[in-house]
């Protein structure tokens, strides 16, 4: 069925009835001019969107994930904030030939999302546009603590982290475009398509790390480890030194890379869309944060230092210093294979 | 200037300069993961989307008046809701070749509108897209009176009710499509080209309905007044009546369908963009709703009534009733030359 065929309001109607749920912090949800929302404490507001064919592809990504990964990446922006996600606000672009069946996919996919990390989709915006499709996803929610976790904190001596693991991503990308004729074992296949195709937001570690006294920074992955590093040092005015050897990066992509002779540096540094959350610490705190994320299942990884220089990033690998360039994911100055 | 020559960051950094302010309630405006915001009262949040070629087209409508018009159709939706306009998330999506002057010209216009409305922008998101142009802006606000003004509450006797005037921003498409021969005096012009170009929204408005009692029901007209009436109709499980002669038609309306023919009703019915507010008001607060209306300098004209009837929209026109239809701006069904 096109989107011609049902018009504006008919698929609405069906879209909303995919995501409408009851919240009692809901006043007023979908279907008037604007939602009605109420909130505990001061609120985190972002907004995050993703046009077909440059922030995802058919080839790569189901319709249900896209929707599911449209929310993750607002959520993962909520998470770094030290905040609680808690109402979304979505825009559809989209085209008159485009199926209805395949905005519902995208639908249930965000509705995945929105169960599995509490959230409600409280209104939104459908238009018509000749172009690719886009999907604009703007999320809320309400600090955990009296302060939100910043980028510009950092402090000379503070020690580097980062959760989870990292370039899985990226990777899979890779992989499904040069690769896939490349023997990898079904489970880093799994690996780096979960990691690609359904990240998980880091709400939790974000919860801990709002609580957490001696957190001075943080930062999402969106856009690769080394963009997100730079965006501290800037914010903050400082220099950061990390070691090549403490990336947790993914293990399946050390099992890609070795293969097809590729950097997996690479894909930890510039990969970007990890979704997980990389900040600072106070040296004398580090021990205790890794404790406490290892009591709740987090990992959380030191992978280097904040010290008194301009605001770059260097990588020390086998002894050898690099400053690294931003180079992350930079829509408009992508090139073509990315 | 190219859009692929200053790169994303590049293009953030020449927006933001443009659109920045110091405003009490923003504890962390554009330039981390999310904003951070205070309210002190429960929060209204709607978000709206224009695409270029569909929603605006340079020859009817300047760069500047683009960024106005795109907040100005979010306050809308927020002063409809009874509530104070507070803050602004935009998304842009723009091609690589796109000038960055132009885009500048369109903060220009959102600057205006923040700066006329006092509402500020504290983020959003640039993407890359290969179709045309598409701002999103998603508007906050927070309620004036405990309860927001709803499309739901119409009830039988109530009386219907219009802000300013209407039509205008329909007849100057049409007169620039189609009759930019027409004579029309300078003064008409200028009066139709303002209310495409530079609507008002009715915040003032919203702020005398919000706290006055015997407002049932409210909607704001963007997708026309025919359309607004039927979605009141529908969510109040009411008939609405409204006569002809008492629509209050932008004058410079009358004059151009007089010289071309056309029915200006048409232009008041089905035009859309109006961005004035229309709802009921109980029959024995109507009185009291216009006297208070002009005492503050609002225009509220009385245009019909609702009656005990299936949800349905009826003109009386030369005392004859038609039922009218939907047929507001649905932008999947539009017609090439709408």
């Amino acid at each position: 069925m096109l989107v011609a065929q049902v018009g504006e309001f008919g698929l609405l109607d069906r879209l909303r009835a995919i995501v409408e749920k009851q919240d009692d912090t809901v006043l007023l949800g979908i279907g008037d001019d604007a939602a009605v929302v109420t909130y505990p404490h001061h609120v985190v507001m972002t907004t995050d969107a993703m046009v077909y064919g440059i922030h995802f592809r058919e080839d790569l990504i189901g319709d249900v994930a896209i929707g599911y990964k449209a929310v993750v990446a607002s959520l993962s922006d909520i998470a770094a904030m030290g905040a609680k996600p808690m109402h979304l606000l979505i825009t559809l672009a989209v085209s008159q030939t485009q199926e209805v069946e395949q905005l519902e996919a995208i639908y249930r996919g965000i509705k995945i999302a929105c169960d599995r990390y509490d959230v409600t989709v409280i209104g939104g915006d459908i238009v018509s546009t000749p172009g690719p499709m886009m999907i604009s996803v703007t999320a809320t929610g309400t600090l955990y603590a009296q302060q939100p976790l910043k980028r510009s904190g950092a402090k000379t001596d503070d020690l580097v982290f980062v959760t989870g693991d990292i370039g899985g991503s990226g990777a899979y990308i890779d992989y499904q475009k040069h690769h896939d004729r490349v023997v990898l074992s079904p489970e880093d296949i799994d690996a780096l398509q979960r990691r690609h195709q359904e990240p998980t937001p880091q709400i939790l570690a974000g919860e801990l790390l709002a609580h957490f006294k001696g957190c001075t920074s943080t930062n999402d992955i969106s856009d690769g480890l080394a963009s997100e590093l730079h965006e501290i040092a800037a914010a903050s005015g400082v220099g950061i030194v990390i070691e090549a050897d403490r990336l947790p990066i993914c293990p399946a992509v050390r099992h890609y890379c070795k293969r097809t002779q590729r950097d997996a540096e690479s894909f930890a540094l510039y990969g970007g869309e990890d979704y997980q959350i990389v900040g600072t610490v106070s040296p004398i705190s580090a021990g205790a944060l890794l404790a406490q994320a290892q009591a709740q299942g987090i990992r959380v990884s030191l992978i280097g230092r904040v010290i008194e220089d301009t605001p770059q990033v260097t990588l020390i690998d086998h002894g050898q210093h690099h400053v690294i360039g931003k180079n992350g994911y930079d829509h408009f100055r992508q090139k073509e294979d990315e």
